[in-house]
């Protein structure tokens, strides 16, 4: 059996492989997603994002927990830099979450924000793509919520959980500034705290100004205290709601086709904008002063595009 | 006078308008810009970099403020979502940080983290160059530290600062696994809290392994109490002895130079993409399982590379 058949028969070491092979983004690898992609579809994809401090880890622990008493398979994978979950039961090389680490239906793989050549979105669907296949039933994707990462992360996700903490108006504001279009659940953790029911409140009041249909229902606010389990079942209740809708799934099947085919074309012409790009003659001239990046830019595609801008210039 | 003549007098609404445009990335800012270009290269540019709650605001007031003792002119870009430098003199609709609002040497701008085609980096590297242009003496980008746009931004900056506070060692964890290589000077905010030393002595403890050499010295680690006003003198000392150095300046111009025309190929390359990527047929046949997003995409750069890849597939 060759690494592809391995992963499809859920064999734990040839995942941990294949997710190697996936981060490193060569040509082995663009031959194994190929293969695997015909098996894929059955995994539900749900992403965890909100920034550092607000306890995405320990409610990601106890979602796993929770899925875990339903004997589903989970998937985790950590993008989230100040993630404890960086080792896991077979995949990692560091254990810091004890608790599911010798649980041989939880895999966690943790990949780096950084140092992805067209950036991180493709490692992570093509590992997504792997935990699907190999017949994980859920894989969580978890990462900080700021940046073109977690726009990424949240089309290749099937529901998105942003979290937030009872805080300041501050707080609220980083949220509509930038992760609100994405949620399709919002989690108040920390809901022990004072504050919590203003700022459940508060998210609601923005959630009114959005438009909604009955593809995309409006996204509940649940409020949450992960450290003491309060509230989980709520949670896992809301996803399953959410992932049971037929159209829902549908829907997010298609942007996550399309935020694949992005991030590989964008991935493919990465490199070859980093062959041109470093160019030292021409990167010496914008320096110099004696020409400006847009002129060189677009001299240096007509000849890449081989003329199709040339009406423009 | 048209509006590249007026930025090149300092006229404020023609900045404010240059800005604008430069958000856009419309034919207009090409045309702008591609003619600000050769008068750039005297401002100097400093990048400051930090999680949310770090202190970077208050911080980059008492910046601002001793800056302005000294007589420079000075601009502000604030792409943290968070920043209260939402406003400023003239360049904003929102005026939160009133200690500067009323001083016409103050330019302040804040730039989105989302919504711009092909990332940020374009819209803020023409920031510069209109700050420059118009004759600012320092500009300083202020970020939120995790991400693709702190990376970019970084190659924009002469200098780059990363700010921290004394805390746990996830902290320094989450330093270490993104930013430790972007920084040219390191701060510990708040640093009449309890575990300072500490801090600083573990960012120094990392800074032993990184390499060196007389173009790039080793990174002060600099304690700082942004709220208390201790410390200031000392970073501000740091920043003027670093940017001092003709040789630091000469790099970092060449790093900036490639960093722009990346920028901008990526961007244009963004829209060729996003063009053909949305192809219905294609994302639907992806999404049915018929065909992998590798074959598709390199079916597509085919076509929009005329032949270059077609002794790979």
């Amino acid at each position: 059996m060759d690494i592809a058949d391995r992963v499809l028969h859920g064999d734990a070491q040839a995942i941990a492989r294949a997710i190697t092979l996936a981060e490193q983004q060569g040509a082995e690898a663009r031959g194994l997603i190929a293969r695997l992609h015909e098996h894929t579809g059955n995994a539900k994809i749900v992403g965890l994002t909100g920034a550092p401090g607000v306890g995405k880890s320990t409610l990601l622990s106890q979602l796993v927990k929770a899925w875990r008493f339903e004997s589903s398979k989970v998937g985790v994978i950590a993008v989230d830099p100040t993630s404890p979950f960086t080792g896991g039961a077979i995949l990692g090389d560091r254990i810091r979450l004890q608790e599911h680490a010798s649980d041989a239906g939880v895999f966690v793989r943790s990949m780096a924000t950084r140092g992805y050549l067209g950036g991180l979105a493709p490692a992570v669907q093509d590992a997504v793509v792997v935990f699907d296949a190999a017949g994980i039933d859920i894989v969580a994707i978890e990462t900080v919520g700021v940046g073109q990462a977690e726009v990424d992360v949240s089309r290749t996700a099937d529901a998105c959980v942003v979290i937030t903490v009872p805080g300041t108006g501050d707080d609220v504001q980083a949220i509509k500034a930038g992760v609100m279009e994405i949620a399709d659940i919002f989690v108040v953790n920390k809901s022990d705290r004072d504050g919590a029911d203003r700022a459940a409140g508060q998210i609601e009041a923005m959630l009114t100004l959005r438009s909604t249909d009955d593809d995309t229902p409006r996204p509940p606010v649940i409020k949450v205290s992960a450290s003491l389990g309060h509230g989980i079942d709520g949670l896992v209740a809301g996803l399953k709601e959410l992932l049971a809708r037929d159209k829902f799934r549908t829907n997010r099947a298609r942007i996550r086709a399309q935020a694949r085919l992005e991030a590989v074309l964008r991935r493919e012409v990465s490199l070859e904008i980093e062959k041109i790009a470093s160019l030292d003659e021409v990167v010496d001239r914008i320096a110099a002063l004696e020409v400006d990046p847009y002129t060189a830019a677009y001299d240096m595609l007509n000849k890449v595009l081989r003329g199709r801008r040339g009406n423009e210039s």
